[in-house]
């Protein structure tokens, strides 16, 4: 199989780039390296996976280093007999995208406009590619109705075998470019005849896959900044340092989560079972889903399990969002096709056991939220009470 | 009241400014003239409205010619007591923006990101002013289940007092930008507390306000070329030069239409009823539902009245939509403010009254369609097909 990644050098694109040349794929890769240059504008500094691109290239088939906009058709016409595109290269963080006007445009001109560039070139040079877009679970918000994949079902309208796409309420400017994108990949699949799937994925932990597990220099990035880190990927580092494990508000805030190899596993079962022409299919991608409570609370115990003692802390929720709310979310297309979830203890586990070596590595510093999205307060003042509460917790 | 228009130069936009300065409000006006450099590019000229800028600017109290992204902070600044600010400064062409994917990209920035430095400056400048956002019924698409104002009612799943926004499913890039700047102002209503009307407007035609009716200097710009001119201005102009009205397909496209007149009463109705802080409400703005077929027909009797004879030519669609579909559209929320819809009949009737002076200035070469939004041909093939029907039609 032949696959384009775009965001090869991202935190998912360099493991997918291992995981499918493991299975004996040709892989070809772009990225403008944005993610290291945005987390380095911040602060931040990736615990693993921040090698040279010369390094990270040998990953790949063909690598490419630039904006995939001014490379795409090019590249559509260098290979012809591609079998899929898998576009990663969005900029993924909300509270960047939050953080000021100039953030929010770059955000949408990253996002959306970029893909309608992609989408564009895929019309001229490769109109029966699939395409695989990485969504996020965040698109739908947390409606008080279960949560399908993509479509609502016209049932209760009597129409038995027609459905609508799902209504979405995002909840950033990044969710929101998110949704953008689906609005305009379902749309063009509609008019162009596109094959694509679109990933409603989880939030995803873990560094290594069974592949690389022994070689470090293999893991991806784990950045675990309040920009660019992740709830979980964020308690670990700071397990790693026996800092209590913040969490915003009530951490009644329920997601899915999956590990970062389930996350492979189930781009491989999209790739290998395409959508038919003119198909817009989406996929709620996650093993389960948790509390940010329980997150925090499993984090802790197996922490325990490798000599850390940290406590659970809450902060006041620099995001405007539900801290308790229903969340019930359909996964049946995955798993329909063979997807086994990995537990969270078990994944968690294998997270501490790559990194726990490193746990000299964490900058404390980068760990609480510096970026708040309601109106009334700005940045500058919320940085304060952040330096704050970093001194009153040492 | 103080209003701020954004597009003031426009079709709308420059009508609105003489009904508000009729009522007496404070009026401020924004417009970087892009409309009209678009129509020049395309070859289009307005019948009517096409004064300079200079001339046209006495319709407002201030007017500034420039980008209103560059101009919004300031604005908001010296106007601490604006009252609302109506947004009409979009790229409002489907066909435009599906002509290439510069023009694709050149719609998402003009009408998305230019709309997030909106909002932007709204949070830090005017959270309490009451925007009024220009969206179009064609953000829904033709869905197979009535259409309500914004929202679906979580009824069917026993939540009788819950909803969620509508499932939206666009035609066009342009349609897209629509969409996603419904999201973006839902999304910050819930966020930032704004007080926003998202206009779903149906298809307007008319060219004169009764205040106005006599002097053609205060006409607003009408529009008749492929690209910029909307069905029913475009049957008219044809109806003119005794050409015949052009239907794309089946002419079983049904679509909901308003006089300029009507559009401008519902803004006002708008205005006088603001929404309460952190409400987004949808208002679908139209007088009645007509199919394309229908419209022609009419349009054609009417034409008669002023002597002049057409026929009606069926020709190939070059837009990818249901030529025959279910549509039945909820208008409750205007008409229980008090608005009272104008029929097609008599709005069709003032509007040939106006322009039957004009007949010898419509040109003929700028109304067939040039731009085709199937991805397998591509725009020349059709150019020179378009060429061929004129010459046979003369």
């Amino acid at each position: 199989m032949k696959v384009l990644i775009l965001g090869g050098d991202g935190y998912l694109g360099f493991s997918l780039a291992q995981y499918l040349k493991a299975r004996n794929c040709f892989v070809i890769g772009v990225d403008n390296l944005s993610r290291r240059s945005f987390v380095k504008k911040f602060g931040g500094k990736p615990l693993t996976g921040d090698a040279p691109i010369f390094m990270k290239k040998n990953s790949f088939d063909e690598f490419y280093h630039g904006n995939y906009r001014h490379h795409v058709e090019g590249l559509l016409t260098l290979h012809e007999d591609l079998d899929a595109i898998v576009h990663f290269a969005e900029q993924p963080s909300a509270p960047f995208s939050m953080g000021s006007k100039e953030n929010a445009a770059e955000t949408i001109h990253n996002n959306v406009v970029n893909t309608m560039y992609l989408l564009w070139g895929m019309r001229d040079f490769a109109p029966n590619a699939h395409l695989i877009k990485l969504g996020t679970m965040g698109e739908y918000g947390t409606p008080p109705i279960p949560i399908p994949e993509g479509f609502l079902s016209l049932e209760p309208w009597g129409l038995d075998d027609e459905k609508l796409p799902f209504p979405k309420q995002p909840g950033s400017i990044y969710h929101a470019t998110k949704v953008m994108d689906s609005v305009l990949i379902e749309m063009l699949c509609r008019l162009w005849g596109f094959r694509a799937t679109d990933i409603m994925q989880g939030v995803v932990y873990g560094v290594a896959l069974d592949e690389n597990k022994d070689d470090s220099n293999l893991w991806t990035r784990f950045d675990y900044d309040d920009v660019f880190g992740t709830a979980l990927n964020r308690f670990v580092a700071q397990s790693l340092i026996e800092y209590p494990l913040t969490v915003y508000g009530k951490g009644g805030q329920t997601r899915g989560f999956l590990d970062i190899r389930d996350s492979m596993e189930c781009i491989w079962l999209a790739l290998n079972n395409p959508p038919k022409e003119g198909e817009y299919r989406v996929f709620n991608q996650f093993a389960y889903t948790h509390s940010i409570s329980r997150l925090a609370n499993v984090v802790k115990s197996t922490a325990k399990e490798f000599g850390l003692d940290v406590r659970i802390k809450r902060i006041r929720n620099p995001r405007l969002e539900a801290e308790e709310h229903f969340y019930q979310v359909a996964t049946d297309n995955l798993r329909n096709l063979g997807y086994s979830p990995r537990k969270l203890k078990s994944g968690v586990k294998f997270l501490f056991e790559r990194l726990i070596g490193l746990k000299q590595e964490v900058n404390p510093e980068a760990i609480l939220p510096r970026i708040n999205w309601r109106r009334d307060e700005d940045v500058q003042e919320t940085e304060l009470v952040g330096e704050k509460k970093v001194q009153s917790l040492r």
